[in-house]
């Protein structure tokens, strides 16, 4: 166990995708916890886009990381001390502990307890944002229901895979894009898919059309940009358009443009809405459950992508919007 | 009662907005109900935005409108004949008559029999599309609860001065935006607004920030472009976009351009939906209840702009579009 707290620093604001040099290493003692609060050990740092939104100074739904704070993220840890009610010691928790090695928080940091039957990794993933992401945005934004198609983009990331499953879980047709063979490969093998393409190669626009050739009912965005515009005109009346990322707009200084699509919208009655995971905390436990079930039943396939040490972290944003990750991108630190 | 009967022709394909040039008139004999059949005799005919979409041979909601057909509309009549079951002579009706005299219809293009306490031409504006798209676009998919800011853009036209009133009897704030000073003050007086702008000479932008500074809950849109771009930066998280016409919108072909919206989608969680009136059939009844009852309580008020004589059509589109009527458009042929 290192006798010191190493921290990843936000050392400027990015422009755009946070690369390696907007972050800076040091070193401090591990610290104390003061009364109400607990020190965990952080043993998996998670890697999510939405870290790119927490990075950046603008107007967002979440406060922007102060400059020289360690990084927010979330983590699956231990509690090595408590001196808050409630909370023990030894007990493995998911939350908001940061790119470090320790963290000192309140009990509100932790998202959850990780009690349910997965393996520890999976509660930063499977049972954490991503999987929560996937379950809650598409039965509560996509509503989906049998036979529905359900087109995705960023098919097979972390999210994305899950909601291949999802979709297939509940009776839906998930259709996936993605932007590698490989990925390809594993959306229809892996992640539940009935088709996928590469949408850097293939004229996915035409495909859809074959493979829907009443619409797409719904669409689970993680990208915006050209994918979605084209989406947007391939959608069903009464379709669900689910914006639950923009990760295809490098910088969205200068705003940039696109075709008008509030015709579409109108025309084809969308109902297209933003998720924030953050907003359904109620609905966590159930959707923990349901995820865990159905992966203890087999349904549900999990895939990590796991380097080692936290000096892979600076550069780790920067690799999941390259889409160089094969499965929920974690740090291992433990 | 004219002997034969007058029609206004679709003589060509509008190129965005129709104008007078693009309609014919044409006279033929009274035509004569077949069986299963009713002959109308049409008293007011609509005016609506909703028939360039029509008009249009682009992909849309609805058919186009047959070239060198009669151009559709909606309109109040009398039943003169009733070859068809449940259809009584004398009886009043609203629905799809067509910009003619006389029109042939079977039953199923009657929206609704004229029967509620109002005045006759109120069934084509007040307990027609006009009120019932601002009652049910507003509760179903607006949904303001008291206290709510709800922006309404043509505020002072047919759809949006109910709005307004609508608005401010569910106990939500509405705030207008329309395009002269003379409707500004009506939007104020007569149209149940809190607040109004004239979006070309005022910086409704500003005003709108300082009139509702947590943000607007709700906005209702029938114009599209840079004010709809400038509403959605405007928005208080969780709000709902009502896409209910596009009227700034001079083409679709080419598709313009504007500024990405899916970050404001996002991060503000905004639900934004599209509405076409006759998705919503099953709740026109009590929607025109509603209305009614406001209206005999005087906590609805309804203007009409009524020109007379069905030469008068051809050039009604481009008028409205031009926002010159005052009040509900009709053209009185009875």
């Amino acid at each position: 166990m290192p006798a010191s707290n190493r921290r990843i620093l936000l050392a400027r604001r990015p422009a755009g995708i946070p690369q390696p040099e907007d972050f800076a290493i040091d070193e401090e003692a591990v610290p104390e916890p003061g009364p109400g609060t607990v020190l965990v050990r952080n043993i998996y740092l998670s890697v999510d886009p939405a870290q790119r939104g927490w990075a950046s100074a603008e107007a967002n739904y979440a406060q922007p990381v102060p400059l020289g704070g360690p990084m927010r993220a979330l983590a699956v840890g231990r509690v090595l001390r408590s001196r808050a009610e409630g909370v023990q010691e030894g007990e493995f928790v998911y939350g908001w502990f940061g790119w470090q090695d320790y963290a000192v928080v309140e009990p509100k940091a932790i998202v959850h307890r990780a009690t349910e039957p997965v393996p520890l990794s999976a509660h930063a993933g499977l049972l954490g944002i991503n999987g929560l992401t996937a379950y809650i945005a598409l039965t509560a934004l996509g509503r989906p229901v049998a036979g529905d198609s359900v087109l995705v983009s960023t098919a097979g990331g972390a999210v994305g895979a899950l909601v291949g499953q999802i979709a297939r879980n509940l009776g839906a047709r998930p259709l996936g894009l993605t932007g590698d063979d490989a990925k390809v490969d594993l959306c229809r093998s892996r992640y539940g898919y009935a088709e996928a393409w590469n949408y850097r190669t293939t004229d996915w626009d035409a495909r859809v059309a074959e493979t829907a050739p009443d619409g797409v009912n719904v669409y689970f965005d993680n990208v915006g940009g050209a994918i979605l515009d084209t989406a947007l005109r391939r959608m069903a009346a009464a379709g669900r358009v689910v914006q639950c990322g923009t990760a295809s707009i490098a910088s969205w200084n200068p705003l940039p443009s696109g075709p008008r699509n509030e015709r579409e919208i109108l025309t084809r009655r969308l109902v297209w809405s933003g998720f924030v995971v953050f907003d359904h905390v109620p609905r966590f436990a159930e959707a923990r459950q349901t995820l865990a079930g159905w992966y203890e039943e087999g349904r549900l396939t999990y895939d990590e992508d796991i380097a080692e040490g936290i000096a892979q972290a600076p550069g780790a944003i920067k690799a999941l919007y390259a889409g160089e990750n094969r499965g929920k991108k974690l740090i291992y630190v433990g």
